[in-house]
């Protein structure tokens, strides 16, 4: 009987599962090379076709978010700039399986060193591309999960959860992967409990497992007693999510009466497919990296995005936004390569320096805005100039549309208060629209811990009592100047730091859409 | 007649100059292969050797910090993990002269990445060594300068320093450079006016050139009257500084009164070679991270070096911060690679996680202290958790040395205030015996900038109202709990931000040596 070994990582989709472990790092089958270049490039056509042909069949039978994750995917297979280099090299005499392996973790390790968590996610379903294409060419079949099992591996490719039947439960504990990727997207929705980051688990375990997915842990081999509670702490889990779905449909109100408002962070348009625009009080914040994917993208591809949202959000306000570029994701032409990305040319810096790629940015929105109720802020705001300028730009853009006879509307323009010197010395803001707390980077800048480092992660916390004072102190300085103060990042949808904010005297939360009926439910408990 | 150009970089040594250029980026002459790996080796044997006596002639006369600079080069040189990796290309069939650059490249390369000025000024010496080892196996001579000329060019050797006359005036203007080098030091001290990061400036300009290292800046081709003006700047600096070294003997009091301490900062012990110690108040900062440049170092070499400063300073106190490693310096076994090292595993939190090596330096400095007036500061404090985990590694290791009958005492120990949670909420600290704030580290963090960071600098500014704000509310608090400030970041000893620190209530200020008569003279004029 093998001791019971517990293992913790990070929650990715709440909830519980018991089950048999599958696991998921089979390596590919053996590709056998073939006589000439001319019959390698023919096998990879071949592969390419087969995987092409797969993926059409899996959208046909998927629902609109899936088909969105798909869609993506069919798109990079059909990209010459990922096969490409896959055919040269097969030209000077690489074998195929090999030439496409390369290709594709060329690409995937320049996603997976991002510091942004959008860029890094997409590294997962690189991996699929590049999997799917070598069992083609090795016309090897996958093994299906067995009802109920909990998928545990390295990572887990957004088709194969496709392809899993999860009526019977199960669930999914990855070594590796991220809170961000599209299977965890796609797990929130279906509400298939989810881990991820078990770091240097054992690699082929097997029997039964407990998924704890709302603490991020699994037991492996586990006790009589650990079964017990475990089905003690599900129970329990359930009993609280259905209550919490009561909350989602009904204002927000505290116990003592007071009414939050409680809008839903996106990353992606496609997002809003997935959200009743009656259960929140509108986007609070849409990010815009998801566009600059590998270029800086046109007007029209801009002004046709956040017009779908906006009008998706009617009366509803829909705050944008500008994009929150830099790191070292190579947006070829417009992010710059720094030793810390974190505190260098990135957010509102990076627009100003590149006016160029700002302008068609703000045109794209200005002329949006005449289709709903949009805000528009900036992020890594530090120094009141940085606004002025982004505000100049905005002007001038709005009097050139205007020249042109063009639709548009000046939004609203408010700023992120990420940057400490902002919230410690918020009285040089007078002027802006309104306030956006981004919880995350202001934490991570207070306590000089990065928010994606683990070595650091004990000292990132938002709740520690100096964060806590500058939200304090921003919520204040927003009632006495009249400025509407929201916050926008993870805390305002994690239940232990809920009750501080309301405490710091926040009354305007912007969550994950997963996150919104649970974050409802827990305003509901606070005394205040 | 060429047109004026005025290009802009950073002052690494107050002056003014005037005078020829002189180019010093000329490659090295052509080296003559020989016909067997065996005759390669022997002209590097020999090229070594010349290099090694040249150096050794230059340290016989050689003022004492002079020679420690010289040491420095001289232990590189016979320093077989240098040599080493050179000898075995050779045998493998290299060139001699490529064998040597590549092996020198090599270790360059590791300096000029990392994150910390004291390792990236490293670089230059390093280059040093490769340019005087090629130039003796091609048998050349470097051509000297002409008195009173500008020294031009991408870097400054330290030996090139040494060997150029400097009697007639002159000054140094470099595209790269850093204001920490050696040759920055040696320019300091022998009051050469010398500016550096003048960046993509023109390659090879000559004629006269004005140089004005007061603010970093030089003019190329200048009209006459920019000279006449450039001449009348040049007058009131000497003015103002003759002034400043008259108030360097005496302690240091504003307009009002007020009674300023004025410490120094040291980075290497041999710095203090270059003091007296009768014009400060004592070592507001002694560094630690040159002990740490290959590996962390042994007991009995951290113990004679803290004595040694210890027993310099007499009763005066001396403060060493624990080591404030981390970022992309690799010493092997210590620290970690990270994606942004300013925000990660560092200083105190390194030292937490491996106290293996951090007790070795505990155990220095708790014998060190029996031989003067020892304090010990903790770097990146950002909780008070850690503080007390370190107070408590010093406890026990008081404890291990007294169970030996080793001779120790306990030191008061404080904390850097360079994490904004620190100077948000200092009440968690009330029980710290003093508190240094670390205005670098504050200010890149409060603003969000990197401090290492060009395109970002307009941001990295001390005078900003938050960080000002921040350093008086540590002020106020270290009144209230009676707990000693000071402050020992640039800000200390930059004569615009002396009277905005004294106004936020800071009476203990620690310097640059090479800033104290200025840092003195400009508390003098202080109104407060």
């Amino acid at each position: 009987m093998p001791e019971p070994l517990r293992l913790q990582g990070i929650s990715a989709s709440a909830g519980y599962a018991e089950g048999p472990l599958f696991n998921l790092d089979r390596g590919p089958a053996r590709y056998t090379g073939k006589a000439t270049a001319g019959e390698e490039k023919a096998a990879l056509e071949a592969a390419l076709a087969s995987a092409t042909d797969g993926l059409a069949t899996l959208i046909e039978t998927a629902d609109e978010e899936a088909a969105g994750i798909l869609e993506f995917q069919l798109a990079m297979l059909e990209d010459e700039a990922l096969t490409g280099p896959a055919f040269a090299a097969i030209a000077s005499g690489m074998p195929a399986d090999l030439a496409w392996r390369q290709a594709l973790d060329a690409e995937i390790a320049g996603y997976e060193t991002s510091d942004q968590d959008y860029f890094r996610a997409r590294a997962a379903d690189m991996r699929d591309i590049r999997d799917r294409v070598l069992r083609a060419l090795t016309e090897e079949q996958e093994s299906a999960a067995p009802a109920g099992a909990i998928l545990y591996g390295e990572d887990l490719a957004p088709t194969r959860f496709l392809e899993t039947d999860w009526s019977a439960g199960g669930g999914i504990a990855l070594r590796a992967g991220s809170t961000a990727s599209h299977v965890a997207m796609l797990a929130r929705s279906r509400g298939v409990p989810m881990v991820v980051g078990l770091g240097t688990s054992p690699a082929n375990p097997d029997g039964l497992a407990l998924l704890d997915a709302e603490h991020g842990g699994i037991v492996l081999a586990p006790s009589k007693a650990e079964i017990e509670t475990f089905r003690r702490s599900s129970s329990s889990f359930l009993a609280r999510r259905d209550k919490a779905e009561a909350y989602l449909a009904r204002p927000a109100v505290t116990k003592a009466g007071t009414t939050v408002r409680v809008q839903v962070n996106i990353a992606d348009p496609s997002e809003v497919d997935g959200i009743d625009i009656a259960t929140c009080d509108g986007i609070g914040l849409m990010r815009t990296e998801f566009l600059f994917g590998k270029a800086p993208p046109d007007e029209e591809t801009q002004y046709s995005c956040y017009r779908k949202v906006l009008e998706w959000a009617g009366d509803k306000p829909v705050t944008i936004r500008t994009v929150d570029a830099g790191g070292d994701k190579p947006v070829p032409g417009f992010t710059v390569e720094e030793s810390n990305p974190f505190l260098g040319l990135r957010g509102i810096r990076l627009s100003l320096a590149r006016p160029d790629v700002f302008r068609v940015q703000i045109r794209a929105l200005l002329r949006a805005a005449v289709h709903g109720n949009l805000k528009v802020m900036f992020p890594m705001i530090a120094v009141s100039e940085e606004y002025q300028r982004a505000a100049a730009l905005f002007a001038e853009e709005q009097t050139g549309l205007v020249a042109r006879g063009v639709a548009q509307k000046m939004p609203p323009l408010g700023i992120m208060v990420e940057v400490p010197s902002v919230a410690i010395a918020p009285e040089a803001f007078a002027d802006v629209a309104f306030f956006s707390i981004g919880s995350n980077d202001l934490t991570q800048y207070v306590m000089a811990a990065a928010r994606d480092n683990a070595a650091v992660a004990h000292l990132n916390s938002v709740r520690h009592p100096a964060v806590l004072r500058l939200i304090a102190e921003v919520a204040a300085f927003g009632l006495r100047a009249k400025i509407p103060v929201s916050l926008c990042g993870d805390a305002g949808g994690d239940p232990a730091a809920i009750p501080a904010l309301i405490e710091a005297g926040l009354r305007d939360l912007s969550v994950a859409p997963a996150q919104l009926a649970m974050a409802k439910a827990t305003i509901a408990d606070v005394a205040i």
